[in-house]
């Protein structure tokens, strides 16, 4: 489970993964940064936003779950070869408390890395007066896609 | 699994779910309209926007699951008792297809209502140059919370 | 979501499917049938059996998903190409109602067939005294695996 | 995420766990033993057994999500009431690498335990020669049920 033992198949795994979070729409309406970036390892926070939330001013489940997916995502990326292109096949996620607080970090972890089928936890937390809530595990599968014309990165 | 056998405990059920769609701040942020509504269904529709998309121009699957979220949590909320509130404690996506479309069409079906557990299943379509696709289906399963302060609704 | 719509790409698939699913010892396990196979769908059946049953004396949650991975395993395996053999990635189970009955149908059918990767549905139904309830729904990812020594069929 | 956190809410949580284990019929079929018990955490032990397998040799997958599930809802069933029986709402399990090995060691872990519902991780382990490999995750949501009668333990 430690991701140092994570070899990158493509040596500019870092600076392609930022550029395609930069190409993430969804990340910028989220708020979101990719704070931190290593071989099968991701973290994104974002801050608690009114546009995000759901009826009860708590953020929406599935924004916790966009950011998560993405922090699976990109972890995943870091992994792949220099022409693959990542998709969700599926993701699954277990809410533990509302998603209430200043803000979030979410973290994207490899378990299980493959040329074709790759699977990932997430965890998200919830920041508040420094103290750190777990809220959210997600549990991902990505497909490397190669050799779609419309999809690359 | 027809809806119709479904009665709501609720009379007022049809203007509750409503006033509470209007309260997500996440829904407007979709730009997404609740299009039907039914005792057990709710069927919710949003236009492909670039501020939901992901690297590859498609809507982000997380997107794609905020409004299945809404559709399955909704309709759940439907069959609940008037003082019972609704959250999701964990939901499944499957992502068939990537969501590339004019507009989507988000489906949340009750398959088994409880008094506290409720079980409800997705499906996602994407809709372009008037053919429709299915893109996503999700499994989800709702608590309906009762006596808590701050979440009403 | 009409099986007859899917084109099986082996012509042998039913012999195949019948020969692989005679092949789980964990079917003769369960007493499980192979009740109707077509081109992504596939019924099995079995009997509740003690040696099944939890400690309320309902047929176990994990033989209950057994029998349904089984049934969408094969369902997938009947649309696979004649050098392919079919691995689980991950599977979703809903638990909607105690498995308790004189028997079980267990149904899977494909919603998305895929080269490598095939998505399918899964119902669980208990019958007793004629009458049927569905008590499990699954969600369930494959992987069609070509070229491995030890994986055929 | 540290068992130790947990405090029991029944003193006799050993003892009424156990006695539940012994009644599943399921985990005698599979061969499996309680190997180690304590608040929020359970560990299953079971050995490769012909009567389990797919049909390349592997233990079934819904065999080790069986085996899983009990190791998830007795962790669960340790923190609840006196009064209290558990039953699985729903599961998911991501199977890593194929089930071969000598013994399977299957760890349920409480992550967030509720008064209605509560949500387990669980790891399923692969060993053989000495060697242990991460083989499935499991993510899965219990509900304690009171006060019906046919549900007890």
């Amino acid at each position: 489970m430690n991701p140092s033992v994570f070899e990158p198949r493509h040596p500019g795994f870092d600076q392609r993964t930022r550029e395609s979070f930069a190409r993430q729409a969804a990340m910028r309406t989220l708020g979101a940064t990719l704070a931190s970036l290593e071989p099968g390892r991701v973290e994104i926070t974002l801050p608690w936003a009114e546009p995000l939330t759901q009826q009860h001013g708590f953020l929406h489940a599935g924004m916790v779950a966009t950011a998560l997916d993405s922090a699976c995502g990109y972890a995943g990326f870091t992994l792949m070869a220099a022409d693959a292109a990542v998709l969700t096949i599926e993701f699954k996620i277990n809410l533990l408390a509302p998603a209430q607080g200043e803000h979030f970090r979410m973290i994207g972890t490899v378990i299980k890395p493959g040329r074709t089928v790759t699977v990932c936890e997430g965890q998200a937390y919830a920041v508040d007066g420094g103290r750190e809530k777990l809220i959210a595990t997600m549990g991902c599968t990505l497909m490397a896609v190669v050799g779609r014309e419309n999809i690359h990165g």
